[in-house]
C-alpha cells in the first residue's frame, strides 16, 4: 500500500482544519533543530546524538506534540490495530475475552477496535465491512456463524482471523474456545449419574445464537444417552434477554409446564442465579425438590445459597490465547500458520445446587 | 456458507505484502469498467449511471472487495474513530458507558477504540499518547484526574474531549456524569433521617481512584452535617479489588472493628451484595441489626433478600450523552462548543436493606 497523502509540509498551514494543533515544525523550532532531525529522533533515536535526543524530547514534552501514527502506519502498511466483534458488552463472558485480548495486545503496541453485533449475523456483516475498511492487522470474532458475504470478505482479507468461544462450525482461519455442547453434556451426564432423572433445559433459544444452541444440543445428547425414553424438555425466556429476572421467569415456567422436572440445566449462570432466587423465595428445596446448574462460574455463583453447580469457562484465557496467535501471525504479516484450532477446555464446578 | 479453504488465485501472489488481496483493479476488470469508474461508483455513486452502479456493486460483492477507509479518511483528515479509555472492562458501570457510546456512535459511522487504564493515571498517560497518535476524531475518558502531561496532550489535540462519570475536578473540555459525592451524601442523609445513627463507609479506598474518594467525601459530609460529634468510620478492602468476596470481607471487618455500626454505606453494589450475603449467612438481621446500602443498582440488587437500597446511576445515558456531544462537535470539526458540563443526576432506590 503506498502512502497516498504525505502531509508534513502542509501540516502547519492546515492546522485550523487538522485534528492536531502542535506540528513537527513547532517542535523543531523550539528544539532549535531541523524538522528532519526531530523526525529522526522520534523514529530512529539511535541515529541522533544523546544531546539532540534530550533536546528534542524536552521540546516534544513541553509542546505536547503527539507523533501521527496513522500516516506512519499507513506507510509501513500496518495499522497496529486489532478489530474485535462481540455480541454485547454486558455479558461477563465477552468482556472477559476483550480483557484478555487487551492485556496481551496492548503491551505489544496493538490497540483494540471493539464493536458489538447483537447476536445477529446481519449487523455483524455490516460491522465486518466497516472494520476491514480500517485495515486492521488482525480480527477476532465471536462464534463461527456469519453471513456468506462476511465469510467471503474475511477469507479474502489477508490478515489473521480468530473466531472464538466455540469449537463447532467451520473456521475461516483459526479458532480458540471450548466446546459448549461438551460442557453442558458432561455437566448434565454427571448430574444424572448423581441421581437426577428428569432434567429440563432452560435458556434463551433463538436460531441466531449458535452457542446457546450448542448447549441445548449437549443437553439433548446427555439425555438421549443416559436416560433413554425420557422426553426432551426445555423452557425458553423468549424476549426477556439474559437477566436474573429472566431466570426467575424460567423457574416459574418449569414449575408450571414441566412439574416432573428434578433438575433445571440453565444455559448461563445468570439464569441459574435467578432460578435459585425464585425457588428459594417460594420455599422450594434446592436441590432436594429440584436441582439447578449454570454455565460461566460468574462472581456470584459460589456466594449463592445454595451455592451454584456450574461450568467454569476459560473466557479470559480465550482472549489471551487469541491475542498470542494473532501476535505471532501479525509479526510475520501472514494468516495464522496452519489454521490453529485451540481447545481450552472447561471445568465442572460441583457445589450445593445440584 | 462458502468453503473457506478455496481462495482466489490472486491471494497467493499478493499475500506476502498486502493486507488486502482483492484490489480495485480486479473489481474493475470483473465489472468491465475502468478503475476510476469503480472508484467513482464507490465514492460518489450519484455521478455514475444506474447500470454502471449495479455492475460495479455486483463485482464488489462477488470479489469480496472492501474499500480502504484508512486512506480515504487520511485524505479527508478524519479517522471516523473515537477513542474511549475506561479503568477496566469488568465493572458494569464502564461497560454500560461503552455500550451507550457504541450504540450512538456506530449508526453514525464512527467506531470505538477501547483501552483500559487500571485506575492509574500513569498507564493512562501512555494510552492517551498512543490513542492520540491514531488521530481519533474525539476522545472519551473516565474521570478528571490525569497526569499533567496527559492534560497537556489532550488540551492541545484539536478534538472534542469528553470526561465522564464525575462532576468534580477541572474538565479539559466537556464533562458528562453525575456527582458521586452528592449521590452518597443524599443516600446517607436519607437513611440517617430514617433513624440510622452509626454509619460506617465501606469501599476500596486508594489515592488514585477519584470517584471512590468522592463517595467517601459525600459520606463524610452527611455524617458531619446530620450527626455532629459522630466519629467518621470506614473499612477498606485494601487489595481484594471489587468483588462479592471483598464485600463479605468488609462485612466481617465492620463487625470486628466497629461493632457499634448500624448502617454500612458501601461504595458499590458489588460490596453491598457481598456484605448482605455475609450478614445473612451469619444470621445477622439486615436491616434490624445493621442496614446496608450500595451504589449502581446492578441486576442483582432487587433480587437479593433483603433487597438492596442503592443509587441508580445513569451509566448508559452517560455514554449516549457523551456520544451526542461528540457527534455534534465532530460534525463541525471543533472542540465541543462552550465546554458542555452535563449533570445526568441519580436516583435513590429505597428497598428493604436500609
Amino acid at each position: 500500500m503506498s502512502d497516498p497523502v504525505v502531509r508534513p509540509k502542509s501540516a502547519g498551514k492546515t492546522s485550523r482544519r487538522s485534528t492536531q494543533s502542535v506540528t513537527l515544525a513547532e517542535v523543531a523550532e523550539l528544539a532549535g533543530v531541523s524538522a528532519q532531525t526531530v523526525s529522526r529522533a522520534l523514529r530512529t533515536p539511535e541515529q541522533v546524538s544523546e544531546q539532540t535526543l534530550v533536546t528534542v524530547q524536552k521540546a516534544v514534552q513541553s509542546t505536547g506534540y503527539v507523533p501521527n501514527m496513522t500516516a506512519r502506519n499507513l506507510a509501513s502498511n500496518r495499522s497496529m490495530t486489532v478489530g474485535a466483534l462481540v455480541p454485547n458488552l454486558v455479558g461477563t463472558i465477552f468482556t472477559d475475552v476483550l480483557s484478555g485480548l487487551d492485556e496481551t495486545l496492548s503491551p505489544n503496541g496493538y490497540h483494540l477496535f471493539v464493536g458489538t453485533t447483537g447476536y445477529d449475523p446481519e449487523p455483524e456483516e455490516e460491522m465486518i465491512r466497516a472494520f476491514l475498511g480500517r485495515r486492521p492487522d488482525g480480527m477476532v470474532l465471536t462464534g463461527t456463524s456469519h453471513t456468506r458475504l462476511a465469510r467471503q470478505m474475511l477469507s479474502k482479507a489477508n490478515i489473521p482471523i480468530i473466531e472464538t468461544l466455540t469449537l463447532s462450525g467451520k473456521p475461516i482461519d483459526s479458532l480458540v474456545g471450548f466446546s459448549n455442547s461438551q460442557a453442558i453434556r458432561v455437566l448434565t451426564e454427571s448430574r444424572i449419574t448423581k441421581g437426577f432423572k428428569h432434567p429440563t433445559f432452560a435458556g434463551w433459544l433463538r436460531d441466531v445464537d449458535e452457542r446457546a444452541n450448542e448447549r441445548l444440543r449437549g443437553f439433548q445428547e446427555a439425555v438421549t444417552t443416559k436416560l433413554p425414553g425420557e422426553p426432551l424438555r426445555f423452557v425458553n425466556t423468549e424476549d426477556l434477554g439474559i437477566s436474573i429476572e429472566a431466570g426467575r421467569y424460567l423457574a416459574r415456567e418449569v414449575l408450571m409446564r414441566h412439574p416432573e422436572t428434578d433438575l433445571l440445566v440453565c444455559s448461563s449462570d445468570v439464569f441459574a442465579e435467578g432460578a435459585i432466587l425464585e425457588f428459594v423465595s417460594r420455599g422450594i428445596d434446592v436441590p432436594g425438590r429440584i436441582g439447578v446448574t449454570g454455565l460461566g462460574d460468574f462472581d456470584l455463583a459460589k456466594h449463592l445459597s445454595p451455592s451454584l453447580t456450574t461450568v467454569l469457562t476459560p473466557n479470559k484465557d480465550v482472549g489471551r490465547a487469541a491475542a498470542e496467535i494473532l501476535l505471532k501471525a501479525m509479526a510475520s504479516r501472514r494468516k495464522t500458520p496452519g489454521r490453529v484450532v485451540r481447545d481450552l477446555g472447561f471445568d465442572i464446578i460441583s457445589r450445593e445446587s445440584a
